[in-house]
This record gives C-alpha cells, structure tokens and sequence, in this order.
C-alpha cells in the first residue's frame, strides 16, 4: 500500500479549523479517485513527552504509489490541494511512501 | 484506533540505518505489547515536489490511546525507545493521536 500523511500545524483557530475541516476538506478529499482509506486523527496529536507542533494528521491509503501519484494529479486531488489555502495557513507537510506491514 | 508514528531523519548513512533498522529494531518493536500493526515505509519518503528530510517512516497501531501510553511504558517499549540510539542520531519524531477512519 502506499501513503500519503499530511501533518496539519497548529492553526491560529482551531475550532475555524476543525469546523472547516470536517465540513469542506473532508468531503474534498474523499472524492479523490482510488482512495482505499482516509484516517483522520481525531483529538491532540502529541509526542511522548508532550505536545507536539501538528494540530493533526491525515492518512491517505492507495494501492500503489502509481495510484497515489494519479490521485494527486486528478481534478478532485488538485482540488483538494486547492483547497489547503483555505484552511491550512498555518502550514502542512504533505509525505508520501510505499509501505509494507512488518 | 491510536497510532504511533516515527519520522526518521535521514541518516549519514542509508545503508547502515536500514541494516540495523531491520535485524535489530524490528523485532524489538515487534515485542511491543498489545501492539495491532507495524508498517513501515519501503522506498524513498518524498513530498510531491520532491524530497523530504525523511529516510524512513514506522507506523505502530493499538485499540486506543491507553494501551499505545501502556506499551511505549512497558520494558519492551522502553527497550525499543533506547535503541533510537543506537541508529537514529539523525532524529526521529514521535507523534501519537487517537484516529478514526472519515
């Protein structure tokens, strides 16, 4: 399978954030064509000794990383990258890799 | 679910990382109690631009954010914590966070 995790920094508002975020971006995101699964964390994203810089994260699951490349270059993932300027000022840190279970 | 997500920094040296990464720390997190499943990336981390600082990403699932606190606490979770030293001098990131698929 392969991923791409996005890594959401805290926003100035996170309730605007998380209200946009659930009304708009996830209906976007979700149209992406050949998404296998979409994870979404839900409550702080933190590190072991405490808070961590990410307000949260998303998982995006395909079968290939031809599959990712080709959901990201469809209308709906420019779309949905599109739409980043909307709610993720703060920043985010898109990474994407082939994985396996171990 | 609950995640666990190790970011590693790319190392001086790939080829060692991903040796020892295999034979040693592997089956050390792999002991982790009550751990649900371990991915780890194969190939390169990229951004969609192009390269990220990262060399390797693990992702360790539990049933809830109590038994991931309870694991990384337990001998087994401290002995694969330590062993960062012995292969990650580069850095790795830990974020951990309640998830659900959207």
């Amino acid at each position: 399978m392969a991923k791409l995790i996005a890594l959401y920094r805290t926003p100035v508002d996170a309730a605007a954030f998380d209200a946009y975020y659930s009304s708009t971006h996830i209906p976007l995101a979700k149209a992406i064509p050949s998404l296998r699964r979409y994870e979404v964390s839900s409550g702080p994203v933190a590190t072991l000794q405490g808070s961590s810089p990410y307000h949260l994260v998303a998982t995006l699951t395909f079968d290939s990383m031809d599959a990712l490349r080709s959901a990201v270059a469809s209308p709906e993932g420019i779309a949905a990258a599109a739409d980043f300027a909307n709610f993720a000022q703060a920043g985010v840190e898109l990474l994407i890799f082939d994985t396996a279970e171990v």
